[in-house]
């Protein structure tokens, strides 16, 4: 929900007035440079084990002191790739330094694509050198940036907001991102960078973006997979006039509302970007006993493979949304449980108190398999066993998935 | 590995001399009695907090006291139907009990087909006069009791052994099992009735299948969602000369060795005949540093989408597996681990101690493609950690999983 503080503008990340972006493709590869100089970065990284050499790389270099560009390609994930992927990270990182006049230790790298495989310099190392000759700040470079990021999925993802903090001043964010399979939990296969001329410590934009990214990317399943390379980067202004910090210390509260409804709206077009996907589905879970357990409950059903592929096939299939939720972990009592489906302005219940509606009452049964049709999916369910609630994005299953996945590219 | 005191023999669950059953299907539906009077049961069921009216129903029954019959239909789970389902447990078992003159306290359902739909009593009710009609001690008997269970599975599982026990007396263990979608983790979506003509107080009986169910069924994945209706009952002889107890008052490891034999058998078959499989899987990881992480770990690879589509599509993807090791919380260094894909005879090993052989050796990557081609693929993992190991079962990922599950039936 938009509240009347937040303004939807266009720009992307070049919203924010010095930033400049450029982004060029070369087949199935793609480059990105973003620059904004000194900036006190804020970054969240994979959760795998197994870390990209440009994780690793860069989950030091934004600890250790402020970031003046941002790096990302596509096509190749640089991760499991030896001894190599460590260098190859330096190489792209001194040709950048070298070409924009940056410290090395001001840049920052990202890397999307095929995992186990080298790093095509030869094809990556000239990207760099055509990007660094055409930063700008304008809608199309970040556009650009947008576009250079992608892999399987088709959609561009760019969001930006104007937002009045609780002082009066009004700043900017904005946000391009990348993500399509293997996307979940903690923000899996992702890409996202976001730019501001807020300012905050380091400490206080991480903890903004660490909600902000709980409430959005994390909350998107496409296929259960985590991967080796997420990196969501938020690179904040130092100029102290746009400080995030209220009176009494806290963070502006304006400020974070915007930036979760910036990032549940990047979240959302990847989910609807999923691979594959030709249904979005948003899953409701409310009134649970606490936050973990309506996060387990919600997410546990959009990552349902038979709840995906039911919505893919317009089955109102209330058994398996109660399973799913059932194994999920989460408290409940499913004599007590309300399931409806929804979307555009039509509701239709399945489940009311336990009680299974689709029985005796064939027109729910029949707006039920209406709304199935439709493109846009709310599946709402009411644990009617306490006051916590959550919503977790996806998308259905298709044949389209799995092709794009067995495909075999060495 | 079959031992030397285990001997595979014909007959089913049949096996047992005083076991006697009969199998029928109608349509959709099916149904199978197994009578064997007055057993030991032991019983493991589903943890999904949503539980079919008969699991609830026969957990109850199971700690009580003896079994004399299992009633099993396919078709419809009885799950999720509201007061109605229990009453319609009560139905199934008052007609057996009058039928076969069995006392209604002895009777063990099952349930097996779609959630949160009122039994077609028509259909089943009948199915139970015929069956009652029908026992008897049969190869043939046991193989129409596997049929009658499946669903959208094809192939009836069947398993049965002599096992001589460490006293020299010879004894037999024989079962039936259904599964195939919605199996995972923790047995998910499968029935599977055991007998043996072997002794064991009922605490004893369940610790022994306690530890085959966690290395077979356990161990099997085919899409990730567990199920609302699992059950495993095994059925064990009064006959105190055939205990299983050895002098120590341990359970005898002979018994314990064929009971898992049997179960991973059926587990084997179970993930042969997942959904739309057109492969089957096992994934041996080793060298870990706890049971519980070689366990997360194989369960991983044998469950990530993106590995099972990689396998659909013939690609030895070894990025794809070392990530789902990455996500598993297994505790390991990338840069240890080593990766092998075997089939029948041939070995090929895809990362050495964390060096991948694809980028320079193309006769491994050509061999590993050739072995991906094979119907059944072995993905070997040695973590180089610990001295732990476990193996997980599981399938492809093909179009047909999408189809049969998209199909929306009312």
């Amino acid at each position: 929900m938009k509240k009347s503080f937040i303004r939807i503008v266009d720009g992307g990340i070049c919203v924010v007035d010095d930033v400049e972006a450029s982004g060029l493709k070369n087949g199935k590869y793609g480059l990105t440079i973003i620059k904004r100089e000194n900036s006190i970065g804020a970054g969240l990284f994979t959760s795998n084990k197994v870390k990209a050499a440009p994780v690793i790389y860069t989950k030091k270099i934004i600890s250790d002191g402020e970031i003046s560009i941002i790096v990302a390609n596509s096509g190749n994930a640089n991760c499991f790739t030896g001894s190599g992927g460590m260098a190859d990270c330096d190489k792209m990182v001194e040709l950048t330094s070298k070409l924009l006049n940056i410290p090395k230790n001001q840049i920052a790298i990202a890397s999307t694509g095929v995992i186990g495989r080298t790093m095509p310099m030869e094809i990556i190392l000239p990207l760099i050198e055509e990007c660094s000759k055409n930063l700008e700040n304008s809608s199309k470079a970040s556009k650009d940036s947008a576009n250079a990021i992608l892999t399987t999925d088709f959609v561009s993802k760019e969001f930006s907001v104007e937002v009045t903090l609780l002082n009066g001043k009004i700043i900017k964010i904005g946000g391009i991102a990348k993500g399509s399979g293997m996307i979940a939990p903690n923000m899996a296969t992702m890409l996202c960078f976001l730019t501001t001329d807020a300012y905050g410590e380091k400490d206080i934009l991480k903890k903004a973006l660490k909600e902000a990214v709980d409430l959005s990317f994390n909350m998107v399943v496409v296929d259960g997979d985590e991967s080796t390379n997420d990196e969501i980067i938020l690179l904040g202004s130092k100029n102290k006039d746009n400080s995030i910090l209220t009176e009494s210390g806290g963070i502006d509260s304006n400020f974070q509302e915007a930036l979760n409804f910036l990032c549940q709206n990047l979240a959302k077009m990847m989910a609807k970007d999923g691979e594959g996907a030709t249904k979005f589905i948003e899953v409701h879970v409310f009134n649970g006993k606490s936050q973990n357990d309506v996060i387990k409950a919600s997410k546990s059903i959009v990552s349902s493979s038979l709840v995906k592929t039911a919505v893919f096939g317009g089955d109102p299939n209330w058994g398996r949304i109660v399973s799913a939720v059932g194994y999920s972990g989460a408290d409940f009592n499913p004599n007590n449980v309300s399931i409806s489906v929804n979307s555009k302005d039509k509701t239709s219940y399945l489940v009311k108190n336990g009680e299974i509606l689709g029985f005796e009452d064939t027109s729910s049964l029949k707006d039920a398999e209406d709304i199935m049709q439709e493109k846009e999916i709310k599946i709402i369910v009411d644990l009617n066993n306490g006051s916590y609630e959550a919503t977790a994005y996806g998308c259905d299953f298709s044949y389209d998935y799995v092709k794009i996945n067995a495909e075999y590219t060495t």
